[in-house]
């Protein structure tokens, strides 16, 4: 098996094995073989009687020292993975109400802030959607309001569900949520709960437990929608844009800075301090300036408001330091690989962290999140222009490869753009094409890189088997970034892979948004936070319809899922009714019972549900009966059926 | 080995191998070997990469896929543990904060409230020492304002230290935790912050990732502080009671009902209906009425408060099932094996769950937290009374062993009898006796049973040594259980075990409270959220003395340390600058960088630190050689070192 779809990165892994540098896949390798247990569930380690390991033949023990079952051990260890997962969403979106607050307050005080509202439009949809007055009100109270709406769904001590779940769903799933006592009322609160029930001796309820992980994800989608409208509010709203994807970005005439991690309070002030300081750069002899390129989902962030290029995604996020032309990583949360320290330290890279919870050993310390955020940047971005000399020429190999991409279709940005067509009701153009087949079905695919399969390649085949049945894609976080490095977010991949009726459809589309070529086939929505950009579009189209999520043609995809941030994202994509395609095998198998439950038996209690197909083919073939199923329900081909 | 210090014990696990029932012992023996990578914490379930296994012997792996090392993935893994301690014991408090504020909510609109404030001196206490005006204000908004106060420890969004912190340590304690960045300004946020932080890919430093543990732990300090205070306002400080302990206080003439877990809530309303129901008892045959015992932390919250026989702690709890003589066991949260479900079924006993976060498959299950609960504790006992006639007498087996208790050394106990010494400076006659050396220092020891030593054994060894050489002892939790059911919280063992000079302060003290016989030589200070009594007591002793606690000849023990509760408890007792014994090893050991920090470092920074012993005569000597350097340094025993 190749290691990477790409060719280019797969001669930078052979360069890496050429220079004794560790890589991802090389650690894969010495981990074989992986331990069993935990691969399905069934270790616990949860007190210090353990560890404890249910025999999956039947031989060994059945049951933990305490008597828990192989159904408690495999569904404690789930829920505490979106546990995870709703935590670190969350904390992203509270730090950003806590800019909005501080900025508030600041402002009444007629001090200079760090951040300002960019996008003052977005602010007040915002308000008016959370039931805050946006009359009579000044900017900074507006502000102020918004952010408490924001921060009460971390504070809230009744069972009122969050403010950011109840309005951003249908309401007849909210109404499920709640009966099934799921609508989570604080996210702190959702998360704490399932650190306490798995506590031993605790809750030993399978299904209770499952279900206290799904309270859990929709406080995990709660976090997300916080941190997607905050951060839209702050920076703005995403709007298309044209820039360009893989390690070709990496500008070997520039001082070349990567910011990589999650969250774009850190990433905006680098690339707002690289504009200012681009002359410096040309001056210490690079030609082209100071470029900045983007990794995982702060990557994403910035390629969507700022037109910033994306250089990789998860996997490949130690090549783009092993081009030897990388002068700087800038990180901040989430999925930043502890290996980057060592392979940084194989070449002149400079790497730093920013944030107060995710530090690097090895890294060099400077928060971006404090008072000296810009004088911390500046201190960044000279150094790497100072680094950019001690760049080892014969260690410098860029990928060629990189491919044109138009990115940013926020929900915001594809209103306006139906609205140009239908102003009186801007969803009518995409209901109706749903209706007569030209859209087939949307499929949205989120997650992450999973070295257990050949990097990118399974998000691109079952795209394209889609997309020839004029299916639709979404794509967010490293789902994105692999379509995005792979030329299937442009407008040539819509000539190439879409079906004639999308094709139709897209460059109909194209034409009227003024790009004089079709839409991509493949719609860049953001980094992984913004999945919640996905659930807003297809609630918007729910509503009008008068339909739950379940009953949509939608369906939602992970070939790689791989952290806890994306197990939190599947539970709840399956809560809101979405069937949730998985392309690895999740640590349940361990358990029938949990396996069951979230393959069937969710079904019929939210709708959506979990189907687990590593074979890409069948994974596609599965998605298109998904989607022909759910439009057969809804009486959509039946005149076709008839002829 | 034995599996139990005692021999009554002993004969029922010989009883249970009789009637094929699997026991803890049983699943310890047949879980042998325990993987070797979780108990030195170096395998990693993190994300789905994995599960990673860092090998010990330096000859495999030394990273885990994403490049985390052993102390990256050793620090994870502990403060995760941390987090869900901490969530544990603090949602415990939250529970009994939310009550009091229903309480109140309902007082005010005039309405019947299932709880009563039955300590108003208490509430009065906390509400000066929290800073609220206690003047001119009613009953009904006092508690009020009370429960807002401890609830704003969960709600807050500035970084204030939490009320319930701040005040409940020393001053240069709460400077220090504030300089370190460990004190607490969330409980929840903590928790969140530990589960976010820990997701793959952000804090890869392992000293950052131990801070965060740090935090974690004053938060579970805090929840542990807000639990026993408010539980006592509700339901009363601890006064010295006499009872008995161990498995002799089952009654083969009465209806037995165990109450078993940690949240007071729901025994005082099974003990409260129990009274009512004592004829209904009688006349179903059982001679002696209903006979409520204890188990684990529930059973010594009524111990202490209602003088409720302490039948088994953690690892005992399948044997009161065992005795064939158990009507019903009803269970709150934690510490609950959900193996007593399957030993429950092969007697007469009914299994009953009362916590909507705590289900166990097989038991049935009966909200106590709810409108109903005194109906749904009514059914309980109705059916256990019906139950009593299906005994199956046959199976019947009760060990004659029960041993007298002196329970209930709440911090308000201790000064009440010391104020009837000295009234206008309580402290004075303990601490002139501290510093005489008629009391050398005070050891407290907490935590669990562990199956993986002696039930019990190292407790008693520890403790008499301690005792004989004029150490006062303090316990909790399930370490107070060891004790009450050995004979060790009673005047015959002061008089047995006790070193002169400490006997002679105990009989003083003894007279003095009007027992006519010596106070015991361990103090039963509560459950083990309680072990925030023993912090009470040390910390005003440092006060008065203008020390802070780690200059006090105090220490702390954990023999059987076995809960994620323990790990959070014994991490803030380090913090707060205790040395603490532990008498298992400690899931860190893959991580050299981990331990010396736990065991060392940990010294410099905050005083208190982490030691491993198992051998119970070496512990001893340790304790006392800890103490008796901090005497030296406090110069105490100066004069008697010059003769």
């Amino acid at each position: 098996m190749r290691n990477c779809y790409s060719q280019s990165n797969q001669n930078l892994i052979a360069k890496a094995e050429s220079e004794n540098v560790d890589l991802v896949w090389d650690r894969y390798k010495a981990m074989q073989p992986q331990c069993g247990y935990g691969e399905q569930g069934i270790c616990c380690r949860i007190c210090i009687k353990g560890p404890c390991r249910i025999d999956p033949f039947g031989e060994g023990p059945q049951e933990g020292i305490c008597g828990a079952s192989a159904d408690t051990i495999v569904a404690r260890n789930l829920i505490r993975r979106i546990a995870s997962g709703a935590a670190s969403h969350s904390l992203h979106g509270k730090e950003i109400a806590m800019t909005l607050l501080e900025m508030a307050e600041k402002q009444a005080e007629g001090k200079e802030t760090t951040y300002n509202i960019n996008d003052l439009d977005k602010l007040k949809t915002i308000a008016e959607e959370q039931g805050i007055e946006t009359e009579n009100i000044s900017n900074t109270e507006l502000i102020r309001k918004v952010a408490m709406n924001a921060l009460e769904d971390y504070t809230r001590i009744d069972n009122k569900p969050c403010n950011w779940l109840e309005n951003r769903v249908t309401s007849t799933r909210l109404e499920k949520l709640s009966e099934l006592g799921v609508a989570a009322s604080n996210i702190e609160t959702s998360v704490t709960d399932i650190m306490s029930r798995t506590h031993v001796g605790t809750d030993a309820d399978p299904i209770n437990l499952l279900l206290a992980g799904l309270k859990g994800s929709m406080a995990d989608y709660t976090g997300m929608q916080i941190s997607t409208n905050l951060s839209d509010a702050l920076f703005g709203a995403p709007e298309p844009v044209i820039s360009e994807a893989n390690l070709g970005v990496i500008n070997k005439d520039a001082v070349n800075i990567a910011v990589h991690g999650h969250n774009p309070l850190l990433s905006e002030i680098i690339v707002q301090v690289a504009d200012e300081m681009n002359q410096q750069a040309v001056d210490a002899g690079a030609r082209d300036g100071i470029n900045i390129v983007g990794v995982c989902c702060t990557g994403n962030e910035v390629l969507l408001r700022r037109g910033v290029p994306l250089a990789a995604n998860y996997l490949s996020q130690e090549l783009a330091i092993l081009t030897g032309a990388l002068e700087a990583m800038v990180v901040d949360v989430q999925c930043i690989m502890p290996s980057v320290s060592k392979v940084s330290s194989c070449y002149h890279t400079n790497l730093y962290t920013t944030m107060p919870d995710a530090k690097i050993p090895g890294a060099t310390h400077l928060e971006l999140d404090s008072e000296k955020a810009f004088e911390n940047a500046r201190e960044i971005i000279t150094d790497a222009i100072n680094a950019f000399s001690k760049r080892d020429l014969n260690k410098v190999d860029i990928p060629a490869e990189k491919n044109k991409v138009i990115a940013g279709f926020s929900k915001e940005a594809v209103v306006e753009l139906l609205t140009e067509i239908s102003p009186d009701d801007p969803l009518k153009p995409l209901i109706d094409n749903i209706v007569e087949g030209n859209i087939k079905g949307i499929a949205l695919f989120a997650g992450c890189n999973n070295v257990k399969v050949e990097q990118d390649r399974n998000y691109q085949e079952i795209a394209k088997k889609l997309l020839a049945d004029n299916i639709l894609v979404f794509a967010t976080g490293c789902a994105a970034g692999a379509f995005a490095k792979n030329s299937l977010m442009n407008s040539q991949a819509t000539e190439e892979y879409a079906g004639e009726k999308l094709k139709a459809v897209l460059r109909f589309l194209g034409e009227e948004a003024g790009l004089n070529a079709p839409l991509p086939p493949v719609f860049h929505l953001g980094s992984c936070v913004d999945n919640s950009r996905a659930v807003d579009l297809a609630t918007a189209l729910a509503n009008q319809l008068d339909l739950d999520l379940d009953q949509l043609p939608v369906v939602a995809s992970a070939p790689e899922l791989m952290s806890e941030k994306a197990v939190a994202i599947g539970t709840w994509a399956a809560g809101l009714g979405l069937p949730v395609h998985v392309g690895v095998d999740l640590p349940v198998t361990g358990s029938k019972l949990v396996t069951e439950t979230l393959t069937e038996s969710l079904k019929d209690l939210v709708g959506g549900y979990f189907f687990i197909e590593k074979d890409f083919e069948l994974a596609a073939e599965k998605l298109i009966n998904i989607i022909e199923d759910k439009r057969d329900k809804l009486g959509l081909d039946k005149v076709e059926e008839v002829i």
